[in-house]
């Protein structure tokens, strides 16, 4: 390395603050200059909804990092405020502009990293520029939003997009004591999980929130004479608050690598190799501009997260320095918390397979408690298991629960960056207290269940295909449980009878077995198989029934609250004793 | 295999009766017959503290399954209060001796499972024999001493021995109102952690007992006329207790195995291959009476824990299925909670390591927060890991905190089955949210600490060399934390004067750098060791000071409990923004 090498970083936050950071760890001698548009850099982005919704309540919490930090702690040069106009790539050489004066300079750079980030997307709408409308990427936004409903006094906040942000901010508009309704354009909320999980979701959401509207879109924005805003809707409805919330997803900010004439990747974002370089060797790119591979599926992803924008800035940092550092790529761990539920996913998704051309992939539905049932406060997590059936691999995990969600989705992301199988699940050896876990934990769990059938001891029914399947349908739970809603068409053997009255059961034909969440049901595949008969599991069982129709599940339950609170009461306490 | 094969298992606890379940799943034809000699099967014993402090209230909640429902579910006889008195292993036969009757008959075998379990260590200690000495491993004890407590209306308790029951029940005891002493004769609490490690379970359980004598131990007991026991210890206590609880430790129950002449192994339980086999090819043995092998150290061990029984004893019946399964070995996996503490750990100690000869290892430690410290709540975790230097092996990893500390346990286990390295757990990418963890979460911060280890950037001052250093001990914090309390002769120099101020530092000399909980001590580590200085740094900072050195550190300070309390906070905010 040549002394005083002039390393320039654009964008100060997750990515680009850890890249500058490590330089210096690495490069005492090297000229580290970061530039940022905006006022701060190093901000805690992800922490932004708990501003609004006033769970955080020191702005200054928020900043993680100051420029002065930055000077007297790195020797690191933090310029805020001062804009990238243009790379001029053959002359090594960027053209800045000092937002606050309006002078433009040229600053000079050996290495350069592009830190850009991703930008809330804005569609052209009728009336979007109706005050009362905000996206959230800055601090400057979350306190113009904090600022809007405090000095209006707003009461009622519509939040367009159901993903993760959309979500947070649903939760933290309720937890300010707004009334809320979501419109999201997917047939689902969370559209990052499998439409069946979503319907967890959904059940809490609508619980908590003035409405949910699926399948809709806004079409419009009106001034509205009774209040501040009228939400109008593609099916035609007619929503009215005081401010708007869009978080319908972000862009990834390349304008200036591709003025610059960087290559754009498939998705859109700038295409870098695995030490994170553009297609100019003096030039990096890290964090939510960029596309990535997700080493799952193999396919190119935007990826927008802190924590693979921060690995992303340390490798940038690592190369520029001359090490032999490379992403391994992303698997899309993820987690959102709202109104008492935690969801959290890794991997791919079935949706996501299918997108990839997948076909050699299982599911397995599971509902444990989070810890041993006998301890009190066992609260149900359920989890969806994506694996290979032909050598065991993990493909994917999505949960949705209370309690305990989280640490499952990360013991399943741990194995899967080691390229792990349902067999290293099933053998996994976690903590467990009965306050803490089950001698069998969930993760366990997930990989007996898989390792079934990748073993061939269980088949799986498909659970699309029950609407349209000619199998005998056999609910193996007790007669209360079954007066009190099964599947439509299915017949009744308690799995305490089943060896007495095998001769009842068919032979030319499936049977497809389901219990209340699963424990039962494999019980008696693996005793209907050994007799001899052609059996297939309902993985999940009821509960996933309900999952997957919902309107099916509604139409046979009256009390259906009810039903639901005891059986997960009671899948809670199966689960840990499986 | 042939129709009707009989399999006995002996022992109908966790190992057992996994064994006989996973048998049916396996072979609708075998005969299966459980024995126990006591009144119930399949019972949580991890659950009985739990029930001794009335948390758990419903006795019936302990009882997994019942006789009844392992004929009716699986067609498996279940025979308690059944005694095998002798294996007849040429014929193939046991003696079995009808409790209840007394009267005694032949059971035949084609393959036996024994899962006898482990008894409670109740030395021959004078008195001890009084009424109101308990142990505890069965519902009865559980019962016994629930109806002690009550009917005495006691109101304080001895524990003998500070490790995991021992603490649980303290926990327990407390919980019920009483006052407890614990009397533990190492010389730490929780033998199972290293001593720095123990050192901030003690504070915590010194805060909520009334007494903790360590590396004494009972003498004898007396009746007591004030009350009901009088424990005198070796060093010359004597303490008063309505009922003294016994948990230092329990025996593996190998005398069946004996005198059948089972091979029995270097630790003294009875000897099995990686089949759960033992000497003899019809009888398998799984759970706590069996030695296994520890993957990380390579050494056997008794490790009485329910989820490697449960998995040995599906392992057993796999291989008498015909089926080539085989037990992987134990990490030593394990969680505990007390008065709002968790303490966790996987694989190998800094003592396990010593033990078993290995010198090729290093520990670094740190203070996260569980979670982002810029969201409200976040609590510190304290975390141990084990690595080995020249590949970045992970060895083993302790946590004590009060939130998300199992969770790091368990991905550090799961790396660890998978042989991961310190490289991993640094670009492991797990959930990530505001509450949930931070964007570098705790396991990632173990990951590069170790990294920068093993990868030459950080050389680490090992703890134990401090009292005879002759190194400068540099802290690196502002004045104000100086001043409120450093290591012994440290000089200070704050991290954001040090590049101005490098002609003060020796050149002839290690320089040995410390912070609060390890950020800025690792950068001064970074710049000092470009800069040509020989630094090493003490890993984790003022905090592992006082871990490593309590009687030092209380030493210096006079508000020691509010500074704890502050600089805790501290750390927690720091880890995350690392």
């Amino acid at each position: 390395m040549t002394a005083r090498k002039r390393v320039v970083v654009v964008g100060g936050v997750a990515g680009g603050a850890s890249c500058a950071a490590r330089l210096r760890r690495l490069d005492e001698s090297a000229e580290i200059t970061v530039l940022d548009r905006g006022p701060y850099v190093s901000f805690a982005n992800c922490g932004l909804p708990y501003y609004v919704g006033d769970v955080i309540r020191d702005e200054g919490k928020l900043l993680v990092a100051t420029p002065e930090l930055f000077r007297q702690r790195f020797n690191i040069q933090v310029r805020t405020r001062h804009e990238v106009r243009r790379i001029d790539r053959a002359a090594r050489a960027l053209e800045v502009c000092e937002l606050t004066s309006g002078s433009v300079y040229r600053q000079g750079y050996d290495a350069l990293v592009l830190s850009p980030g991703a930008a809330p997307v804005r569609p052209p709408l009728p009336g979007i520029d109706l005050p009362g409308i905000f996206t959230l990427r800055t601090v400057p936004d979350s306190r113009r939003i904090r600022e809007w409903i405090e000095s209006r006094r707003a009461r009622r906040a519509v939040v367009v997009g159901g993903g993760f942000i959309g979500l947070e901010m649903a939760e933290n508009l309720v937890h300010r004591g707004l009334e809320v309704a979501v419109v999201e354009m997917a047939a689902q909320l969370m559209p990052a999980l499998d439409p069946e999980m979503a319907d967890y979701v959904l059940r809490r959401v609508r619980a908590h929130t003035a409405a949910v509207r699926l399948g809709d879109a806004v079409a419009a924005f009106e001034p509205d004479p009774g209040g501040e805003l009228l939400v109008r809707t593609r099916e035609g409805a007619a929503l009215s608050a005081d401010l708007v919330i869009l978080a319908i997803g972000v862009r990834p900010e390349t304008a200036l690598a591709r003025d610059a004439g960087l290559e754009i990747g498939v998705r859109g974002g700038i295409r870098v190799d695995e030490q994170m370089r553009t297609s100019d060797p003096h030039i990096w790119a890290v964090g939510d501009a960029v596309e990535v591979r997700n080493f799952v599926t193999g396919e190119q992803e935007l990826i927008a997260l802190a924590g693979p924008a921060n690995r992303q800035g340390r490798i940038a940092a690592e190369v520029i320095c001359g090490r032999d550092s490379r992403f391994r790529g992303v698997q899309g761990t993820a987690v959102c918390g709202f109104f008492g539920m935690t969801v959290a996913m890794t991997g791919a998704t079935e949706r996501s397979l299918r997108r990839a051309g997948r076909a050699d992939f299982s599911a397995v539905y599971l509902h444990p408690g989070h810890h041993a049932g006998y301890y009190p406060g066992a609260r149900p997590i359920h989890l969806k298991l994506l694996f290979r059936p032909s050598d065991g691999r993990i493909l994917g995990a999505q949960a949705v629960g209370e309690e305990g969600v989280e640490r499952r989705i990360d013991v399943i992301a741990m194995a899967m960056q080691q390229s792990g199988t349902v067999f290293d699940l099933e053998e996994a050896e976690l903590c467990y207290a009965p306050q803490y876990g089950a001698a069998k934990d969930p993760v366990n769990l997930c990989g007996m269940l898989a390792a079934n059938v990748a073993r061939g001891d269980v088949a799986l029914a498909d659970w699309s295909d029950l609407p349209a399947t000619d199998a005998l349908l056999l609910d193996v739970r007790e007669p209360a449980e079954f007066a009190a809603g099964t599947l439509p068409g299915a017949v009744n053997l308690p799995l305490g009878q089943l060896r007495g009255r095998l001769a009842e059961l068919p032979r030319d034909r499936e049977i497809w077995v389901h219990c209340g969440v699963g424990q039962r049901a494999y019980y008696a595949n693996r005793l209907l198989a050994q007799h001899g008969f052609r059996v297939r599991n309902l993985s999940g069982g009821y509960q996933t029934y309900r999952a997957w129709y919902p309107q099916g599940a509604g139409n046979e339950h009256s009390g259906e609250s009810h039903d639901r609170q005891s059986e997960e009461h009671r899948s809670a306490e199966q689960g840990s004793r499986r």
